[in-house]
């Protein structure tokens, strides 16, 4: 059922971004090379997910959001890829976008894409001013100096050094968990009462961390061919991960026991749609790619 | 009068930015070193000059405004300084983003910048919803794939080759006359007929391309001293200049042209205050740094 679910959502998601991008200029171009090209689409995924707790959100504006997130993440990935970040070279089964366009173009289209994750939503036709707002501000709190680029920042700093458990989850939910939880938040702005809120962001914390431990993991026991990415980054940049600093075993063990635990903290919404969440949680953590 | 004016602009919205910018982490002190640096917040002054045309927009509201715009212009000088960009070292009277804090550091502190810009006009406590959507439409219809992005692209790409006047004038007009046009709009968002929202258009494309007429002229005849910033960069990228395609004369007459035709194009509102964007029209042209 999920495989299918986000079978579905790749393909409206990418039609959605595509109508967004079109080829009138190169730097479309770059754009369109990298947010078009072969995504896991997780994030767009939560967000219909989470939309479906109790369809308070239209799906062209569910729509929206999603394809929203998915320019942003883009963004992120085009300048973390970036020689002077984690120079990698291979990024979503193909060349990354700096190899592809040079550093210049890349900086621009990813500089572009941020741009065009707002612009989006203000263009939505069924969300209200206030919807609107309320979604920009959550994903501005996610992305910005205290979110994903203050922990790409921690990431590129911890090069070289040996750091512990407690400061490779700061990491990890700045720069990978803070727009995963944005993503599931999205799709109820304003729409559940308090507890259930406080309980949806626990789980999407808990999967944001989740996510992350696995893409460690992966990145050691997979290869580039299944993960369509460069597997020797940290490695070459030096970095700890939560594989090597915990050890994989236990670092399975953590990613597995989040995600149990995150679909605990659902139980409060049980007399909702919550399966597709569920899955997801599962999915994060048992992904093999 | 006009300086006086500035000279407030610049204290009060490096002041209101200095609050949006804390030091809780480096990312900020690098973001801080480059938007609380000296610059002549003439986009700043624009937002609060067409504020005043009828005062509908809170000062608060417009100080929140002014400081968006000049986070997103701060965040465009950031990166155009980078290497594989035009490869600037010097900035605003001190060393670029990138030499002081590292490549990485400073495309972090470019893409925070953006993201607050947009951050700050959510968090307005005077604008309604409907308006900061407006706003936040604006700046990314400016700022992205269609606006100032594009012109950087096509300034980076005219490196070396021999451009006509026309082509020129589009450059200029996507690289730095949109966010001018922005700011001017910005001060008056929905609030006038459109026989005078069109006159205020008018105005503000003329201001924008004189504004970078006069900025190309100064490379040629000013100093690093005088302008806080390399002089030798369009030589040293090769890129056509207006004043180099037509002549430095014929440049410092279109740009007075410009702003003479501008200043006519405000009479439709002459009942109004418009005094202040007048002073700044011929500010623009007749500057000297």
């Amino acid at each position: 059922m999920l495989e299918e679910f986000l079978s579905h959502i790749r393909e409206i998601v990418s039609l959605n971004m595509k109508k967004c991008i079109n080829d009138s200029n190169p730097i479309e171009y770059a754009m369109a090379y990298s947010a078009l090209s072969e995504s896991k689409m997780i994030r767009a995924g939560l967000i219909m997910a989470s939309g479906k707790i109790n369809n308070h959100i239209s799906k062209k504006s569910l729509l929206t959001l999603a394809s929203s997130i998915e320019l942003m993440h883009t963004y992120s990935l085009i300048h973390d890829d970036l020689p002077s970040m984690d120079d990698d070279k291979y990024r979503r089964g193909k060349k990354s976008c700096h190899i592809e366009f040079g550093e210049a173009n890349a900086i621009l289209a990813g500089d572009a894409l941020q741009t065009l994750a707002y612009e989006i939503i203000c263009d939505d036709r069924d969300l209200s001013s206030d919807e609107k707002v309320i979604c920009i501000k959550l994903i501005t709190n996610a992305c910005g100096k205290n979110g994903m680029v203050y922990g790409q920042f921690l990431d590129i700093e911890s090069e070289s050094k040996k750091i512990d458990e407690d400061s490779m989850e700061n990491i990890h939910s700045l720069k990978t968990g803070k727009l995963i939880e944005c993503a599931v938040m999205l799709g109820q702005i304003g729409n559940l009462n308090k507890n259930e809120t406080n309980a949806l962001k626990k789980f999407s914390k808990k999967i944001g961390l989740a996510f992350q431990i696995t893409d460690d993991i992966l990145e050691i026991t997979s290869d580039i061919e299944t993960l369509g990415k460069s597997t020797d980054s940290d490695i070459r940049n030096k970095k700890s991960t939560y594989a090597t600093v915990v050890g994989i075993e236990a670092a399975i063990e953590k990613s597995k026991n989040l995600s149990k635990s995150a679909i605990s903290d659902l139980e409060i919404l049980e007399s909702k749609n919550i399966n597709l969440l569920i899955e997801l949680a599962k999915y994060i953590s048992y992904r093999e790619k």
